[in-house]
């Protein structure tokens, strides 16, 4: 039986992996940079997501979709950034497959945009294994959560670009050990960047859109490029 | 391929069904209460379940399986409590399942205990399908997290028996609406019990132990009264 199991899940990954290919050519193609977002439920995606939004949208074509289980709670709540946000309801899918991002992006927006979000299904587990054709996958883990969640999550670290610790704000109030936070990340994933931000205060979020806009640069160069003969 | 996986995932879940209830007679007859504890990551599953441990150690004998992914962070710290703890590592696997605990039992303790604790790995979508033969799930979300996680994640909150809501202690600092997180659990289970406590004050946990016993009582009660003929 689990043998069978695997070999199904084996399959699943696969298909996910040649629709992944097939949407970072597609992204690629039209200059979109792409970033996701994963994190445990509660760690503070959505108000962060909100605010990089806020921030980012008189400079950039941006737009988001955001992946959950039931509501459209989180859509809703970022379509007070005026950009583009559209739900993508999972049911009781545990995260997002390239193939929903896919369908998603049909008929969706007038124009590519430049800079897409998509937030993952509030899961430290199961996202870890899909590709979403992304170019930078943020991994955030809110104050509130205990020092080790690197250690007991290791495989959604290790697949992540870069580390956020959210809700900064509160480090004081629940005795948070910085240090300790970033010792467990970076021994499960040696080099990554670590940025600790507020988005209620907005402390940290400047050196983040450097990254992203960095980055997001980079890609674009790359793209203009030609390929060598 | 969808549909072969979904058939697979039924034929899964039916086999646990059937290890789940030979547990459930199994501990019928050992006269033990089990209580599983389902959660995000970060909720305070295992302050709880130690303080839980603590208060309720002198009175019966109790014993915890803790489920994780990767580490035996959460056994070493609930070992503090000196009740017989053991950790089930479950590697990708995103949630317990009944034949875990049951291979977890094996061999284990020397009698059975008056009170098995289990606590899932953290995750607020996979274990809402598993039954590992409790008699009571408690689902724990804590002040931090937001107040519509359960609106967000209806099926983890609609198999749970009593919801907690934890750290209580930081309720304020992080502005927590109760009334608004008790309608919203409320919405997805009417009637479901609902508990606010602090592992680090203690508050709360009186009434929460009064409900166990009355619960562990009850099903003394029902295991020594005859079926009728």
């Amino acid at each position: 039986m689990t043998t069978r199991l695997v070999e199904v899940r084996q399959k699943v990954l696969k298909q996910n992996d040649l629709v992944a290919r097939e949407l970072r050519q597609r992204f690629l193609n039209a200059g979109t940079f792409v970033v996701t977002l994963v994190s445990s439920p509660g760690s503070g995606k959505t108000a962060f997501l909100e605010k990089v939004l806020f921030l980012l949208r008189t400079r950039y074509k941006v737009a988001a979709l955001v992946g959950d289980l039931a509501t459209d709670n989180d859509a809703k709540r970022l379509a007070r950034s005026e950009v583009p946000v559209k739900q993508i309801i999972t049911g009781t899918v545990c995260h997002l497959e390239a193939e929903m991002v896919k369908s998603a992006l049909e008929g969706w927006l007038d124009g590519p945009p430049e800079i897409l979000f998509v937030e993952n299904v509030g899961n430290l587990v199961c996202p870890s294994s899909y590709d979403l054709g992304e170019d930078l996958r943020l991994v955030l883990m809110s104050v509130t959560e205990g020092e080790d969640k690197p250690l007991k999550y290791p495989t959604i670290f290790n697949t992540a670009d870069i580390a956020i610790i959210t809700k900064m704000d509160i480090a004081q109030a629940v005795e948070f050990d910085a240090r300790l936070a970033r010792k467990n990340i970076q021994a499960v994933r040696p080099g990554i960047e670590i940025l600790e931000v507020s988005s209620k205060t907005g402390a940290g979020m400047d050196r983040l859109l450097s990254l992203l806009e960095a980055r997001c640069i980079a890609k674009r160069a790359a793209r203009k490029t030609p390929a060598p003969v």
